[in-house]
């Protein structure tokens, strides 16, 4: 690292604290920003700083947003009547991108998670049930993780919603799309046993 | 790309530019600095700017320096009147980090590249005939590139060294460390054969 004058050492070092880029990738980055345009280098600085500046949470649903209201929640298109309960916004991101889902979203900020003193109280739960009368809302997809933490913040939330006239969903859990059964775990094929479903009634 | 809001789709984007960042690692990073400290993003960014700004060339050898002189040039314990030239900048490096040289430098700026439209005139080689006598240079190491270019930029610059009072050397060429010799291409096999030296004589 002293073979480089200060200021190429100081960007090496920065870019190797990102995560995932190693000592070798940051030097690249770092010299091939030295020779790149002054625009894009200078594109590239301002985006960094303005992603905290510029980003923060929806007011409906608390996902990424510029603006009071998120993409999702600003779209007249997107149907307000169904709600899809995410652990976090890169959730969100995810359904997003698989284009399936049309309705709305709720962010809870986590799942339920005792060891780490996460109770119902550090949830966005409370948001999440006035919103059902308000937007009658008439189906709620529980789309939390398939881990343990998800999973019980799915049937914490089933019970708390249990009084309320609304349909309760939770996403199918089973063998991944392209697998191969001899490599899936065998907690996965379990539930995807007992979650099998009719292809044709005999 | 769509379902960030605009400044995490712009980061993404400018980070995607560089250079073996795909879409997928641009996203990563993206998020990351979304939730970094306030300190690490900004000392990014100032880096990514400073950079440019700071950076300049060696008055004395052309290599990158943040000051009049590199590191290297500045530096008093190392040996003057031996001269390693290089093509670029990021070949200096690569010596500096094997720590087998303590003489300065001489960076050409390229290599003859009669195509390219690089010719004697496009290379930094007046100011290295200059160092010669007033640094009372004893020993010019030619460490241009083993391809074409940096083989025909040594032997041009062998040819007009030849007339000042210098000794006049090359790096070795061979099989690399840690090579199987089956994977070795022929030309280098060729050039490792006929510059075999004695281990012992018998």
């Amino acid at each position: 690292m002293n073979y480089y004058p200060p200021s190429i050492r100081n960007l090496i070092r920065q870019i190797a604290k990102l995560p995932g880029i190693g000592e070798k990738t940051a030097e690249r980055l770092a010299l091939h920003l030295l020779h790149a345009s002054r625009k894009d280098a200078e594109l590239l600085a301002r985006s960094i700083v303005e992603i905290r500046e510029r980003t923060r949470l929806c007011a409906a649903c608390h996902a990424w947003s510029d603006a009071e209201l998120c993409p999702v929640c600003s779209d007249a298109g997107r149907d307000a009547t169904v709600v899809c309960v995410v652990e976090q916004p890169a959730d969100m991101i995810a359904i997003e991108k698989s284009g399936a889902y049309k309705g709305r979203y709720h962010i809870l900020g986590g799942a339920l998670s005792p060891l780490d003193g996460v109770g119902p109280h550090e949830l966005r739960i409370d948001s999440l049930l006035e919103k059902i009368p308000r937007d009658r809302v008439v189906e709620v997809v529980l789309a939390t993780g398939t881990n343990v933490e998800g999973e019980a913040t799915a049937a914490y939330l089933a019970e708390r919603l249990a009084t309320l006239p609304v349909r309760v969903t939770r996403i199918a859990s089973g063998v991944p799309m392209g697998g191969d059964l001899k490599y899936v775990d065998q907690v996965t094929l379990k539930r995807a046993m007992e979650s099998r479903h009719a292809v044709r009634t005999a």
